[in-house]
């Protein structure tokens, strides 16, 4: 049988952490205590074992358990159930990371596309890519659809909803997704440029199926979708069911303050299927750390199991002005995200959006080893 | 136009907490610096308002913000987006609480069958209502459907799955599923009392329609499922896609330490179609202050926009000891939970659960005030 190496974080005093910790692995296995469990096989190969307790520094402490992969069942909801079902309500547990069995990630797929697939969808080989946000929700599906070319005129690659924008009466799902995603087309056309609108799909799985078919039969080269709030499995189940373009995660919901975030939006979104995963870049409005933001570019494209990689789409109140530092803190295989700081240049939004796109390449040329001429084959 | 008001508690210093309560406001609704609100009806209908900020004790405030009810646009997925999409990213930022417009819970329905129904379903009209917990998880479907059988003898009201019963290589769904609800089913001729055996439903959109039609189709009376886990969107379309049969919801995933116990728990898991909620009663194996624990049964009883009243569950580390105290708190509309304490009776389970059943008899006729007669009407 094998199984799944976890990692907790725990507040704790000293001489009360190994109990904690053995009723941790309890808790995440079996959920009675010890001396209910009187089968052999459960005693033997499903109830959680704690493999090390480990200081961690301010009052803390890592606990690492193994949990039996046969407890998932190879299912998403599952799994996060197995994680981190009941610990989520202890305040003084978080759940760190995760090493899964051999194997066992090729079974929910990852991404399909990833960060090869954006680029040749794309036509970018190696400069990092870019990204615009059509907000604030209010607006008409005009005023959206105008914002989208005007961002699609000044370079950007990739044209996404807010995550705000829903099936609202102001904004009604079908009338914005045709408007935005003919504004982009048109753009295209005049500019002989490829760029990808991102509408955002929300709802329960039902209106999201219905609003995928309708987004295809307009078009739309990928979709936003956030999957925490969404659900993990609804998400997975979406994207495993032939989704056929690629997906961008949006971290709403995401609860990343109990769940760490380089698990939750890097290797659980990956995991699920998610192409690129947007995150709140250090420095912004949120308050991630530079080394936390590295921990989740690198749940995104480092070797696991075979999956491809995802891309890092950092985020979160950047500003135009701060390219240089982020190009350089992420290298080639990202995509830099800014909102509503270009918005806030007002009637200058096409010339906000073309230094934002110029500053990317220039960071990219001066900042970055050579590029790889083409992009590379799958 | 109408609005949620929403009530938040974050972590601030207080010469930073009015900035940090508008930020909070833009946030969660048009997410872009107010700078950038050009057009007069988003500034008017959409930007999110701060209606108060005060002191809530050690370094935290509660900041009251109203948001614009049209953009959820009627939908779960969206309500929950609105209200803790991004601050869900915030560690210095908790979700206390919502109002919603008059008019606004209808829309979503709430529990199809709720104390009334249940009462009426188990005929029991009046006092509280006892359940036990099929576990550990790696047993064979014989091994839990004999001990489904033993509680069902024993006098419970509900025998449950544990939330980690899912559909794994030891315990197939459909195998357990049928043993258990036989095995049930046989015990209620020998006694001649109704039991409800409540499997646990467990995976994305179709696995759960799947798992909920081989259910119906054993004669299975009650569901277990838990809305944080499948995603509260799943949840609702599952429940509101006409569910002929109660809910039972179980806190897993909830991540009830970033969303207020009572508002997740109660209001929301309410709101989407709980008719009974589990929840750790305080004094358990969770911290769940027993004035919490208060306010989640108020939130799943009290007069809500006509919505019926949901179950309050008190759970999690519960003992047979400990029945008269916790009927004396939560009262007659209440289901007492006790799981792994129960199992630890080993061979003595039959008369340890008899024990538990008679417990909250002789408490309810000792401690509460005169019942009623019947089962009331809906």
């Amino acid at each position: 049988m094998s199984w799944l190496h976890v990692r907790y974080r725990v507040r704790s005093q000293a001489q009360e952490v190994d109990a904690l910790a053995h009723a941790l692995a309890l808790e995440q296995s079996v959920e009675v205590p010890q001396e209910a469990v009187r089968d052999p096989f459960v005693r033997d190969h499903i109830v959680g074992r704690v493999d090390a307790v480990t200081p961690a520094g301010d009052g803390e402490f890592h606990v690492d358990v193994s949990l039996a992969a046969a407890t998932t069942g190879g299912d998403a909801a599952q799994l996060v159930n197995m994680l981190f079902g009941n610990s989520s309500l202890h305040a003084h547990v978080e759940l760190v990371d995760v090493e899964l069995p051999d194997g066992f990630a090729a079974r929910f797929g990852g991404p399909r596309f990833g960060i090869g697939g954006l680029r040749r969808i794309l036509s970018v080989p190696a400069r990092p890519l870019t990204c615009a946000a059509l907000k604030p929700q209010g607006l008409s599906p005009d005023a959206l659809a105008a914002l989208a070319r005007t961002f699609a005129l000044g370079g950007v690659d990739v044209v996404k909803d807010d995550h705000g924008l829903a099936d609202q009466s102001y904004s009604p799902f079908r009338e914005r997704v045709r408007a935005c995603q003919r504004a982009v087309d048109v753009a295209c056309r005049e500019t002989g440029r490829r760029v990808l609108y991102a509408p955002s799909l929300v709802g329960a799985p039902r209106a999201l199926r219905e609003q995928l078919r309708f987004a295809r039969g307009e078009g739309v080269g990928i979709v936003l979708v956030a999957p925490a709030l969404i659900g993990l499995p609804a998400f997975h189940e979406l994207v495993a069911d032939g989704l056929d373009v690629p997906v961008l995660a949006h971290p709403a919901y995401a609860g990343a303050a109990r769940v760490a975030p380089p698990l939750v939006l890097g290797k659980l979104f990956r995991l699920f299927g998610a192409d690129a995963t947007i995150f709140p870049h250090s420095g912004g409005r949120f308050a991630y750390s530079a080394a936390q933001c590295r921990e989740i570019a690198t749940a995104c494209r480092a070797p696991w199991q075979g999956l491809r990689p995802a891309l890092p789409v950092p985020a979160g109140g950047m500003s135009v002005e701060r390219v240089a530092e982020v190009v350089r803190f992420y290298g080639r295989d990202a995509m830099l995200l800014i909102g509503g700081s270009l918005l806030a240049a007002g009637d200058d939004l096409l010339a906000r959006t073309r230094e934002f796109v110029g500053r990317v390449e220039a960071a990219a040329a001066a900042e970055l080893p050579a590029a790889p001429a083409a992009v590379p084959a799958e």
